[in-house]
């Protein structure tokens, strides 16, 4: 069961690196909405701290990256944005 | 520490409604990125299947209801993408 952990971690990881490279290459933020990137942001931290506790190596796996990537779309985000 | 977990959920579940919401409102899809989204729908399916497998009360939650935040994105993207 832990490969479909795996797959899961895998897609859903790598689901942010098109929006990663196509924000970054666009710059165009206007269809991202900021609430929803600084309460993923925030989740994703707790679901590694959730995943830590309860020894699952494909969300360890999975949140460690995501972090970085919704790290990236708030930063983007801020950076972009129509002031 | 399954109260971490349940904030985690509460916290990545509730973020896509914010992006749900706006993107039904506005029918701006063009900073979403289509590979992103379907990637990540699967996932989801994928962590569902996971978290059942595992037991685990609080990856049941999110992504029961992640599922259907993540359908609705791709609908969006499908049907107000330029053609």
């Amino acid at each position: 069961m832990e490969i479909v952990g795996f797959v899961a971690a895998f897609l859903t990881t790598a689901a942010f690196l098109p929006q990663v490279y196509q924000t970054w290459k666009t710059k165009d933020v206007s269809s991202l909405s900021m609430p929803m990137l600084s309460m993923f942001f925030v989740g994703i931290v707790l679901w590694l701290i959730y995943g830590i506790s309860i020894d699952s190596p494909s969300m360890i796996a999975a949140n460690s990256i995501t972090v970085v990537s919704a790290f990236m779309l708030v930063y983007f985000k801020l950076k972009y944005a129509k002031r």
